[in-house]
């Protein structure tokens, strides 16, 4: 503690200590307060206590320092001689609110005390003062009911109750039918319940609920809601809270009196209309309580709802507030969330700060302030937050409508949408071919799964985080997915499952939030997706800011297309193994691995060969001149066996093999890490034929298309390269088979061979790997895995309890883990680009739609990002203020 | 090619280009024949074509540069003005003989070619300069014998059979039994053969015939056995072979003439004897086709044998032998392998090289040359190969016994040991009890083996690597074990396995090389250990040398006693879960892993703190002052839950829970890649209880001990770390328990808490990490499981394509990846040190018992390495050499 140090900063119009750059230190409300008084608006004088003290508070073990107390001494009398008050003076009291205010807004953090001085005798001095005594007792009784829950940790509802009890004992119907008697005696009531409850008597003496506020505001930067909050939102625990205590005007005097709060544009909509609403004779709390209805601000508002405008009701008052609100979004070139109060006629300005928006006034309003001239198109493109773009591109649950809440998974693919529920992919096929809505309801889905999860409207599973099957498969179709919903309880054989008390049974209907992560019961509404003009203005501005190249995840023609239309600029990985589960190819798939040598497993592949070229020629076909990166076989060959002797003997009379033989080489492809197991690169390492079939095709379909007058240059990708060598060796493998289909048809193509940069090795000996490499693309999915040692499929276990202790900042499958695997990200580009300079560099895990781990990318120094379709005007954008941060 | 390198050295007596010093140049061979001459030691004539050739070969596309051939042409012309003969004339023909000579000794490529520059008419010649026609044609026919198979691919035995079917035709038992007519009609036939066979004639031009063999040396640098003698031996392929070409003298040219081979000292016992073999009228392969019985070099060791010595033979001769010798150890300090011959009673040297010894004699001869001053302490710990100690601490097969070799797997453990078949644990107890040698033979050990595994006199296992669990828990018992044998295909229920065509049914007995991983039908007669004065002597002066500690894993008071005898400075690691597999606690712990709340598990644990104490106690009493690193529970939960129903079912009812829970349970339980899954730290951190009890036995333990009046500073560790939170959570949960123990027990004790670092995330966050660590040990096994995303149980199907290849070196769970996870301990140990100096760092993954990564670690500045009992010695014999090199 440094008693020279200035903690407490005094704000009146034109005397401030403080302005809108101090937010770090005054918070985001003591800034603004001090701002507004700068801009000559009429502000409540009060004082902000620096957010620096909180942490001398808990150093002091919870205690407000000596030198803290003596600064807001003398801040508090400087505000009595500004208002001509003086705090717990008997005959005209100073009355102040205390109120929390972080550098970022923090719900869940204690908010306001008002009315604070008051106490048995002020509020007769109050009462005279104002000459009206029912408003004196009034306010004495919610200073009370704030003052005991907030700082003496009471429960709300007690003396709510016996509130209500005197209503219904006098047949009262409002709060305002109470009497100053009434008030009167509830505040004797009041003050025996709360010396009961809490063995405290109340603090009669002003200076003592003062410092009890201060206190509370600081206490509460800890509480378990506000720590939760800073978790979820990446808000550091350094931070702290300021505390602003600011003189009281009171909207509840008289009918001259009123309060209200106010957007400068539709927060909603983004059209540039003042929007806000108020009450006459009444406090703050009465607003967004919702007991009386408030009144429209503007006349326009008011048409044809019956109630006056404030427009009508106060003309003066309302002129000085559109001069008001209209200088304040001038000033702060943004739209502003005010709050303001009329006390006898005279307006005064509680708050003001950066109103929040939907997306899609976000988008309107950004675009709207550049014709206005009033930012450029540079902060027009910071101002829309990335992430919020999914709302405009999924259904959405309407959120008027009624809903019962079974259970809360992962947010794993957005969007709302209802179905009856199926257990199998069978069902969900047969459902859809009937007509039906259906949500696939799985423990974890499986690659073969996917027939399923395409007719699905949406797909629930009890296991797998972000980054499971179910969440990566949904996204990459755009399609709902709710993941992880550890609370359902599946059981395919009777066709049911178990969340909270509720059972579900097959048909039976439920709505699946993919933002929220919720699953209701029952059909709940939906709004439609809304892409309009401000959405595309703001893309093509961000295409031209932004450095990064965005492309897609795509397998096949259809997702291709729609990433075009989202604006991808090719395809960073297209997966070759989704293709293989299809019904008619998997069996020639399992043919190929049960071969017992290389001739059986070659027949295998030249059945698939024809496949996979008519595969690649369509997705190359629709992606044009753009690049196309494809992903030779990844996934270990087990994943692609039957996984119970049911389908094991179905298979085995399909293919006509002995039943115990295929038994046995499923029993011995088992792996026990299959992660670490045999599967990327390591099997072409083993059966070279595999990739050169694959080799083979996508060559083939490329002279097809270059022979059609297309130009075009594949990118080949070998993945799970831990070793230099082994990319060496397939990279000669792979240029081999092109080069004979280049000769044996004459025809000549360019083409690139890369690799993924997936194991903590590669990263490492990045160097030597890009020795073989034309691009490297990062897998940051399985980077993460192996960097942490964390399995995402095994991880949802404790990955909550990680979050919550605040061990991870957030889910490392979501949020690139930047100091752990961004440390290897960054090495792995340097030594790449170190021995080969040219060398291109992509990411194409799940992070690439992620703007936190897009703006890591972009100061990594990538060339591109490539993530799931839907995610594409997310990347774009958050590219472009990556490129302008 | 530059034309004006030097790329031939000429050697004859006082004039040689090359000496000892040149073995990169020269090769072995090739130097030492050089120095030899320098030595005046009398050696024929001849030359060296540099290793530098043999990558310019390859270039040129295996063909000879010309710049060679002219260097070539020049020394043979000066070979022949020394011997006074010239090559190819037809009256007193020079011959030559031409042997290949790599950096290393390389069995496996192309050896040796005698006798070239013969043909049809110099045969004539040397026919009248030998005044031995027979001499000429027998000379004749081995050459062209020799020459058409290593220049001309031609299988060997076609020729042979030629040769066997006159000599049966003619009634001759042995080839001296062959005229000089016989030998003539050979020839011809040889030639007709060679033309047929091969549509090459044989060249009858000597300078063809030279240019030819020396092709066929280079050429055979790149056949199959020798890239992969070296892909084992790790010699790069960089390096190359140089080829000798040196005047023949003839020990077959009478009863004068003779040639053998001889050791300076005894290679098998290390005793100072001059031991070696010879022939009288024969040329050096004679000796070693093993026709005729070699009869001794000296008097003493011909005695009793009945056959004539050197000594006796020739004793002049003999004399010079002896003075050659003597000068050759001494100068060349160490034992030496020689080779010999005798023309017409005149000595010629035709090779010396360190003779190869067995790991006895290697101790032996170190120790005896220190003291004849011949060495210094120093040289002595380097002369000894640390791995070869292993063969001293087990019994080996007796490489004389015969034996039927059924399959070969993975040298897991060394030792030889026979017993009978048993394929689960419980039937190798009951053996055990009955008084019999059993073998344990399992498709994968788990820790539920651990009993049958202390019974077995050895482990066999059809899959899982050199780090397995039955491979690591064999080492660390210093038990045999043979792993990841594939051929071997077990059939648990018909008690039988397959393999390679045998069917070996329980109860029948085989024999186990775990030093080769070799598997025998029946018994195979062993030899005993041998551990003597040099091995004592050799290790004292190693721990004089060496910086490095050596500490064990150990899990038991018996194994951390065997350690110490073998000289372990303290435990490095002590695994607490296999405690808790011991039959009285396993259901304890699965109580405590069922438990449905905190209350329950703590109820379970607190049956488990007296047992896990009175191990601590054990433990930490054996080990005395000296430090113990005891890590807390690192395994997933469900590897102590049954894996069948069956288990399960008996389970249930021991427990008294319902199955179906249980099942559930397990299921819940089960993980896609346990590896990646919920284990180590992070039990901790979901179940902070389990750390508490372990960290309350061992602080009870300690404060008993300390009561005892021991002094002790025990060390926990916490496993899995990847994020310096978790170790601060933790670290502050364990120094709370200890605390608190000491204050109730009232004692005092110094403790240390610390990490492994197995995480790629660990190692790069490392500096993070080591705020809260007093200690790393690198956990080199899943860091390399981790950094080269490979599990070391299921590498094992593509593992050897891996080493067969060459992209691995070698397996890295055997020898440390140095380029790759090297890098990450590199960085773990700067960057933790960077923030804490006095940060102690070990490691005690299995790579703490090989000799190469031991010399790693030492380079990164650790300051113990930790291994198995057994491994001990061969630790401190390679810290020590890494500290001298």
């Amino acid at each position: 503690m440094n008693d020279s140090q200035k903690y407490v900063y005094f704000f009146a119009q034109g005397e401030s200590e403080g302005d809108a750059t101090m937010k770090n230190t005054l918070g985001g409300k003591g800034a603004n307060l001090a701002e507004m008084t700068n801009l000559d608006i009429p502000v409540p004088p009060g004082f902000t206590i620096a957010t620096d003290v909180c942490a001398e508070f808990y150093s002091a073990g919870e205690k407000l320092p000596d030198a803290v107390r003596k600064q807001v001494s003398e801040a508090l009398t400087r505000v009595e001689k500004k208002i001509g008050k003086k705090f717990g003076d008997t005959s005209n009291p100073l009355l102040v609110s205390v109120r929390s205010g972080a550098r970022a807004s923090m719900p869940g953090m204690m908010d306001t005390i008002l009315n604070l001085g008051l106490n048995d005798e002020t509020v007769q001095g109050l009462a005279k003062s104002s000459n009206n005594e029912r408003f004196a007792w009034d306010s004495y009784r919610r200073f009370i009911q704030m003052y005991s829950n907030v700082v003496l940790n009471m429960n709300t509802s007690l003396l709510e109750m016996t509130l209500e009890d005197l209503k219904d004992a006098k047949g009262y119907q409002k709060d305002t039918d109470l009497t100053v008697q009434d008030l009167q005696s509830l505040v004797e009531q009041f003050k025996t319940q709360i010396s009961e409850t809490t063995s405290k008597t109340f603090p009669m003496d002003p200076e003592e609920q003062l410092w009890g506020a201060i206190e509370a505001v600081f206490a509460s930067w800890n509480n378990d809601r506000a720590f939760t909050y800073r978790r979820l939102n990446g808000i550091p625990d350094e931070w702290g809270t300021a505390v602003n205590v600011q003189s009281m005007v009171f909207g509840n005097l008289g009918e001259t009196s009123g309060t209200g709060v106010a957007f400068t544009r539709d927060p909603s909509t983004g059209e540039k209309v003042f929007f806000g609403e108020y009450l006459m004779n009444a406090q703050g709390e009465d607003v967004v309580a919702g007991i009386r209805t408030p009144q429209p601000i503007t006349r326009v508002a008011a048409e044809g709802t019956g109630l006056r405008s404030l427009e009508d009701e106060c003309p003066e008052v309302y002129k000085e507030l559109v001069a008001t609100y209209q200088k304040l979004e001038k000033h702060y070139r943004d739209m502003q969330d005010i709050e303001f109060t009329m006390e006898n006629g005279k307006l005064w300005m509680l708050q003001t700060r950066t109103g929040k928006r939907t997306a899609r006034a976000a988008l309107r309003i950004a675009v709207e302030m550049i014709d206005e001239k009033l930012i450029t198109e540079k902060e027009a493109v910071m101002r829309v937050e990335p992430a919020s773009l999914d709302q405009l591109l999924h259904p959405t649950l309407d959120p008027d409508s009624e809903r019962t809440t079974v259970a809360k998974g992962l947010p794993a693919s957005p969007g709302g949408v209802s179905g009856k529920v199926v257990f199998t992919s069978e069902a969900a096929v047969a459902g859809k071919e009937n007509g039906e809505k259906v949500i696939l309801v799985r423990v974890e889905t499986s690659p073969e799964d996917i027939e399923g999860m395409i007719a699905a409207e949406g797909i629930l599973t009890s296991r797998g985080g972000m980054t499971s099957h179910a969440a990566v498969v949904a996204r990459g179709m755009g399609k709902c997915c709710v993941a992880g919903c550890g609370d359902v309880s599946v059981n395919e054989l009777e066709k049911e499952f178990r969340a909270n008390g509720y059972v579900v049974k097959e048909g039976e209907i439920v709505t699946l939030d993919g933002s929220t992560g919720e699953l209701f019961l029952g059909e709940v509404k939906t709004i439609p997706p809304q892409v309009d003009g401000p959405f595309e203005r703001i893309m093509e501005i961000a295409d031209r800011y932004r450095k990064l190249k965005v492309r897609t995840n795509a397998d096949t023609p259809a997702d291709a297309q729609t990433a075009i239309e989202f604006g991808a600029e090719g395809i960073g990985l297209c997966r070759t193994e989704h293709m293989f589960f299809a019904a008619e190819r998997i069996d020639w798939v399992r043919r190929m691995i049960l071969a017992e040598n290389k001739e059986e497993r070659e027949r295998a592949l030249s059945q698939l060969l024809p496949m996979q070229r008519e595969d690649f020629y369509g997705i190359l076909k629709v992606m044009g001149d753009r690049p196309v990166t494809i992903r030779l076989l990844d996934p270990p060959l087990h994943e692609f066996l039957p996984h119970n002797d049911e389908e094991a003997k179905e298979l085995a009379q399909r293919l006509d093999v002995p039943f115990s033989d295929l038994r046995t080489k499923v029993k011995v492809l088992h792996e026990f890490n299959p992660m670490l197991g045999h599967r990327g690169c390591r099997l072409a390492i083993t059966y070279p034929e595999v990739y050169v079939m694959q080799a083979k095709a996508i060559a083939e379909a490329t002279a097809q298309l270059t022979k059609e007058g297309n130009k075009l240059v594949p990118e080949i990708m070998i993945p799970l390269v831990g070793e230099a060598k082994e990319l060496s060796l397939l990279r000669e493998l792979v240029v081999q088979t092109l080069e004979n289909v280049k000769r044996e048809q004459d025809v000549n193509f360019d083409y690139q061979i890369g690799t993924m940069i997936e194991l903590p090795r590669a990263a490492v000996t990045a160097d030597e790997v890009a020795e073989y490499a034309d691009f490297f693309s990062f897998g940051t999915n399985d980077l993460t895995q192996t960097t942490l040692g964390l399995s995402r499929d095994d991880s949802g276990r404790f990955l909550n309890t990680y979050v919550s202790k605040g061990i991870y900042a957030c889910d490392p499958f979501v949020s690139l883990d930047q100091s752990g695997v961004g440390k290897l990200v960054k090495m792995g580009v340097d030594l790449g680009r170190g021995s080969k300079t040219d060398l291109k560099v992509g990411i194409c895990g799940e992070h690439g739609g992620d703007p936190a781990s897009i703006e890591f990318f972009a100061q990594a120094g990538m060339d591109y990002v490539s993530c799931s379709p839907f995610r594409v005007p997310i990347a774009r954008l958050a590219a472009a203020q990556a490129a302008l941060s």
